[in-house]
């Protein structure tokens, strides 16, 4: 417990001792986890839809009653700001998303939010004034599942894309995001980006089974992986099962299935680091007594050193190429997205290493496998991420689940590392 | 050019220089094609709609000209038959089917049906009577497009499964066969089966590439391949393709493509007369970032061979099994379905390859390795196959394709054939 000498005289050990609250972090989870509730238990909070502004609106709500001012650019993307005591300095931010997968769980964006606005109200009650002013955001379409691009919000922040080109985009039904914006009542005046972040922190369920594997509390986050995409398409003959002899056959589905083999071949031959996958996969006519004629892939393949994601993308060229010779097949295959590896800001990934230690909390350091809106805030912020343990690594699904315990803790890092970046007093409530 | 002394004392000379009009055939071929036309040029005809039903008036008016009786069974089969000199003798019959697949071509079954008619055309032209009955059969539903089981009309005529069965079998829009057969007024009165046949012989596009391959006319049907087909399940655990490390995962998509492969490699052991097919894979969710947690795909083998075909289930479970355990998945493989090797009678295959070798076609032995109504009605009577080339061996197909002078040689060695199980004399058009 600290004394008011500690107060007095001693800002650095009294802030050191601040914990947030874990309960009421955990109460605003299932809190907000109520609005878009699927019968399993997860979350359907799509993208500037009705529920997406009521989860909004109760959001917003809690960041007001915090004394924050609420800035809504026109990305619909939301800035609190908890003021420092200097006028001038940047502010230090953190953050994520509220919007959900289809089918998706209570935490993922959830989480980073509302463990932001748990330190803005541990920093109230403990009448902590910082140097710096420090924020939650709210980012606009992160999941990607209604409109794309995917991190939309925090792309048009960064510059990646512009603001008109993402309003301009539709959803499957042809409703624009601008338009959705507007009906939502989420469209702000204030303008997107251009301003100057002391720092970005964002905490995030890790998504992935590496923490809960190896026991550990906190996910130092060092960078994240970089990404490429890809579409395959194979093409053969159909012909019927029965009369084409094995020697005749141009079966597309053969092409596909050691292209599968392959490509797990040459992520496997990097682990831990590599990554491929081959998520999806349609045959035609995809009919029990018919050799499959035409099949579509596709390839994720993940890696957090560029030169070696340049190489697997070579040797996957190669593998399609020899598959289909071997075969007689024709095989298509184009590169359709692609993400360069991140390596996050030095100073902020020793900020989170240095809180969790200081914690005490068992921790490892580790690469993002997932996109996230830090990937874009670090292309213009200083910028880490903290990740904590989801149980059996599952996201993007109802059951995804995380203790309040290993969530709490993960705030408890957001609160220092934040508190080291934005300087610190504590202050005389009557004072405040 | 016959003599009348060759049709007095020589009627084997005289029937062994007959031939059919090739140019007839075609055009009828043509003319059928045209009920259920497709834009592509196939044909779409399902079974027991209002386009078989004008499929089915078109040929049984035809028949009806060449002076045949025509007696309809109660599972919509139709029967035309040409008395033969002795009232007691059993019928030699023909046939095929006139249904299509979906996307169907112009030559499948309809030409066994129209190659029979053309038969019956030819020996009133010629003035040819016969000691024993003549008959073409049009059975009722072979592809199994519209209601299962496949060759319902002849299984129900073997007596494969009961009348019953097959009338209560239900459309995807839950109409049963027996609704729809009412519907178009071909439900007959004639008992289903339950007669005596001297031979069955059919003719049929090969619907492989063997024979355009090999440059061969005529196909001698010795018999047809055992068949299983298996469901198979794999259950992995979806997660999130990014932050899942390779060796954490348990991807459902990698137990299937190795099973693809080993399914390929156990008929590949086999060739040429193993088969192995994987014509149809679901994955599941089937996204691109995520890893696969459910694929359902299905597995069609087939042998000449039961022994070997049992040796090839056995390896097949074998294979599954070991891959299930490696990638640690689960595997659920379920046959669904069995037919046995069949293997035609030695005197009808005789009459084929003797009436295939007097015509001096060039030809090859085979083996049938799709189902034919051929294959039921060889439980019931000494039964064989005459199979002609198609082009590129396409078939279920809206560009299946044939040359009109394969076709003329098919119904040739099919008039032969017939002509030597039922024995010949040419009586003067007078007499007739």
């Amino acid at each position: 417990m600290m004394t008011p000498s500690d107060v007095l005289h001693s800002p650095e050990r009294a802030t050191g001792s601040l914990r947030v609250d874990g309960g009421r972090l955990w109460r605003s989870l299932m809190e907000l986890a109520e609005i878009g509730a699927t019968p399993k238990g997860g979350v359907r909070r799509l993208a500037l839809t009705d529920v997406d502004r009521q989860g909004r609106d109760l959001v917003v709500g809690w960041l007001r009653e915090t004394g924050s001012r609420i800035e809504i650019d026109g990305a619909g993307n939301i800035l609190a700001t908890r003021p420092g005591r200097d006028p001038a300095a940047r502010v230090v931010l953190t953050g994520s998303h509220i919007d959900t997968q289809p089918s998706g769980g209570k935490f993922d964006g959830n989480y980073g939010v509302l463990a932001g606005l748990e330190v803005l109200r541990t920093l109230n009650d403990a009448n902590v004034a910082t140097d710096k002013p420090v924020g939650v955001a709210i980012w606009t379409n992160e999941e990607g599942s209604r409109f794309v691009p995917v991190m939309g919000g925090s792309g048009a922040f960064a510059g990646v894309f512009t603001l008109d080109y993402l309003l301009r985009q539709r959803d499957i039904d042809g409703v624009s995001f601008g338009e959705a914006l507007d009906r939502i009542g989420y469209a702000g005046s204030a303008p997107v980006g251009k301003r100057a972040l002391d720092a970005y922190f964002e905490a995030h369920i890790e998504q992935g089974p590496v923490l809960e594997r190896e026991n550990k509390t906190i996910g130092v986050v060092t960078g994240a992986l970089g990404l490429r995409w890809y579409d395959c398409v194979w093409t053969g003959q159909d012909a019927h099962a029965g009369p084409t002899p094995m020697e005749a056959r141009h079966d597309a589905l053969r092409g596909a299935s050691q292209l599968v083999e392959a490509v797990h071949a040459l992520a496997l031959r990097r682990a831990p680091d590599g990554r491929a996958t081959v998520g999806s996969m349609q045959v035609s006519p995809n009919s029990r007594n018919v050799i499959p004629g035409r099949v579509t892939m596709t390839v994720d393949m993940r890696h957090p050193d560029d030169d070696a994601l340049a190489a697997m993308d070579s040797e996957l060229r190669a593998a399609s190429a020899a598959i289909a010779h071997e075969l007689q097949l024709e095989c298509e295959l184009r590169q359709v997205d692609q993400f360069e590896a991140s390596r996050f800001d030095a100073a902020c990934v020793d900020a989170v290493r240095t809180a969790t230690q200081d914690l005490g909390y068992p921790h490892r350091e580790m690469v993002s496998g997932a996109g996230h809106d830090a990937i874009y805030l670090g292309r213009v912020a200083p910028t880490s991420m903290i990740f904590v343990p989801c149980k059996d690594g599952i996201s993007h699904n109802e059951i995804e689940d995380a203790q309040s315990e290993h969530l709490e803790a993960g705030a408890n890092v957001l609160l220092h590392a934040v508190l080291a970046r934005a300087g610190t007093s504590r202050v005389d409530r009557a004072s405040a």
